[in-house]
């Protein structure tokens, strides 16, 4: 399949998502008040959204130049120097002009998924911009740039917002996560151990790029990769070995130049893991409406049993408060009676506070039709979709190498593994 | 300092340890019955033994072809093949004749310092023996081949001794301890890894070898080298990165070539760091008499204090039961009474149970000439000797052959274990 196919598959698929959301997902969940038990409808800016890629590292490492090394070009409000620079966060993205749009004016646009953002206060969004310009590159992704981490607590304070789960937001909403690190200047403080292990659970999405690896000899830069492998592995914790892309991304000629040719292999491994970002954007679309699918299952099941529940008559109160107390009961019988996942059930107690506040004889019945087509959706429809995606990308020479690498090593028990691209 | 003169300061280092431990220490130990309330008397050979270099690892990694490459020929008994070979623990040491010497003699052999295998037993002294040769590298250190460990549950129980115990007792009595992976195959079974968390606090003698790395291209070697760094350092936990030394280790012509000029340096960094070993071990010496002398003294005088406060004539036996009783009160009033450090103290309940079988009575006074004898030998001899040690590695010529490093010197200066920066 060509790229201009892939394309069109991706961009077909998100359509697709959006119909089913609109005709079959979203009624059932205005029907049986999911947004208020669980989260708001879905908007179509979140279905469009392109795949966002989160440049992460202490100040300095490279992480304004590199986005200005994969643009090619400047963009508006970059700055780039050997002090920390880069003093916010800035979403670079795809536009018709050059412009620097604020903080406080992305949170309101309906086209831009960066509404949750609010919650972190005036003094974040002062320190939040997109940089739009027209580039090839951010007609398939945004890449936000972050402020580097620096070393020691004042700079915590002075911040006057939560670095750690700004980052996480962004973190959460990416589809992938650069770690930059200076090869030359290896350094992982307080506060950016403090940023990756708010990313657990999202190991999937991290990538690790040696910055700067040219600016070394071979066995230091063995050394200094080594060292970042140790202290890595210990905060991230799991047993697959995070990917980590070694290089010099930028446009400068190399300062030793031995490891050129493992440079231009691992740059060209780094740019076919970006080729890749929309496709697996899709996927983990396609991944999250199903989770949401299933989800609005079993809420509507639960509150169709409740409002079943509920005498015609007297009693109504007493039923009611016996019910709520009784919800474990009540998720077991609704779970045995449709064969439903124990895992797709929400917690007990968030749940039961958000019942105090409702009345179950006017929930509504249990409309089967609407139950029908979210099944369908799920076993037909959604399946359907995924077919339309390209199944693999084009192996390179290195990707097949280190695919290798990997089924040798399965023939032995416990081999430490990494994420291979 | 040459190196014949470094050779030189330590034997005399090592002699004056003796001769110190005999006419100072030895007789405090025994007038305060010191071998039965800590351990037995130091033997000679424990002062004179050679510096031990332990290999570990998985099978077929290549432990006993380093061994074989280090010496530059082969030794009594040595078996090399790519299925699992080495079926025992063999110690390769300095002797006239080629012979080996099977593990039940070695135990009971007074010039030897595996006295203390003999508690593994008799399963495991059938898969014990020394490999003896003339030979210049064995001149300065033993080194002991270990079987391969195997992954899977069957071997180890059909081993018939403890493996993990075994490798620890060579462990703590070794100088050096190197870990072999191999770059083709890299694997960490659960029972190697037993092994390392086994070796908890004696990090500082760890080296790692990544052996083999030619077998792989340069991308590949990362990878894997990134992937062993990371499981290392979840087993190993200290924030300081072990060193590894990456390269191959036998007589062949390298694979893949492009690492030449690296896995040279990494050879030359390993052989000095072998090379150092006769000094480290005269330090480590000194350090382990230091603290046998330091908690020998604080031995004296717990037991002169008790002998002080016993009656000379009546209710004797019920002194004694309130001075056990009492023990921690003992120890913090002789702590106080002679400025001693709370380190140096033995642990309250094994010494407790000690005391138990003896009578305070029939125990020696204070005799503070004998004290006053080790207090000179802390503070006065000791340091003395340390003044003899060269304090620095002899530099030495860049262009020998590397295999007879024992007896040269070289010019690049002994790297420091890597620290993260
Ligand atoms: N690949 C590279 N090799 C060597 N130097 C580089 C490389 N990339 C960037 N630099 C230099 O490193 C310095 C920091 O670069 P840059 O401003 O892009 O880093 P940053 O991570 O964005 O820093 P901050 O966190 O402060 O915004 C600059 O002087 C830049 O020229
Ligand atoms: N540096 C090297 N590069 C490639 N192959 C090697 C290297 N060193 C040894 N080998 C080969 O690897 C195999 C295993 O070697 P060897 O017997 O020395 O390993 P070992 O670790 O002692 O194994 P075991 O644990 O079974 O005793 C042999 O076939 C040997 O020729
Ligand atoms: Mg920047
Ligand atoms: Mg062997």
């Amino acid at each position: 399949m060509s790229m201009a196919d892939q394309d069109e598959a991706t961009a077909a698929v998100v359509e697709g998502l959006k119909r089913l959301y609109h005709t079959k997902l979203k009624p059932l969940e205005q029907t049986y008040m999911f947004g208020w038990f669980h989260s708001p409808p879905l908007t179509d800016s979140e279905f469009e959204s392109k795949p966002q890629v989160l440049m992460c590292g202490q100040y300095s490492t490279g992480k304004t130049s590199f986005i200005r090394y994969l643009l090619g070009r400047d963009f508006p409000g970059q700055r780039i120097g050997p002090e920390p620079t880069t003093d916010r966060f800035v979403a670079v993205m795809d536009g018709s002009d050059e412009r620097v749009v604020p903080g406080n004016a992305l949170t309101v646009s309906p086209n831009l998924p960066y509404r949750g953002l609010d919650r972190f206060g005036v003094s974040f969004l002062n320190k939040f911009e997109a940089s739009q310009l027209p580039s090839p590159v951010l007609r398939n992704i945004t890449i936000v740039d972050t402020p580097g981490v620096l070393s020691g607590e004042k700079q915590r304070v002075s911040r006057g917002y939560d670095f750690v789960n700004v980052c996480h937001w962004f973190a959460e909403r990416a589809d992938l996560i650069l770690l930059l690190f200076d090869a030359h200047k290896l350094d992982i403080s307080d506060e950016f151990k403090a940023v990756i292990e708010r990313l657990k659970g999202q190991d999937d999405k991290i990538r690790v790029i040696l910055n700067k690896a040219d600016q070394v000899d071979r066995q230091k830069l063995m050394r200094v990769y080594g060292a970042l492998m140790w202290s890595m592995g210990k905060i991230i914790r799991t047993p697959e070995v995070l990917r980590v892309y070694v290089g010099s991304f930028w446009d400068e000629p190399l300062m030793y130049d031995d490891n050129a040719a493992l440079f231009d292999m691992e740059e060209r491994d780094l740019m076919n893991d970006l080729r890749e970002l929309p496709r697996n954007s899709a996927v983990r679309k396609i991944n999250e409406l199903v989770k949401r699918c299933r989800l609005a299952k079993v809420h509507a099941y639960i509150i169709g049993y409740l409002r079943a529940q509920m005498p015609s008559m007297m009693g109504k109160e007493k039923v009611q408060k016996q019910l709520t107390a009784d919800l474990a009961q009540v998720f077991r019988a609704v779970m045995k009676q449709h064969n439903l996942a124990p895992g797709d059930f929400p917690d007990l107690e968030p749940f039961r506070s958000k019942l105090a506040d409702t009345n179950f004889t006017k929930f509504p019945k249990l409309k089967v039709k609407m139950l029908e087509e979210l099944d369908e959706m799920l076993s037909v429809d959604i399946p359907r979709l995924m077919e339309m995606l390209p199944r693999t990308v084009a192996p390179t020479r290195a990707d097949e190498q280190i695919r290798n690498f990997m089924q040798e090593s399965n023939d032995t028990p416990t081999p430490p593994k990494y994420n291979a691209p």
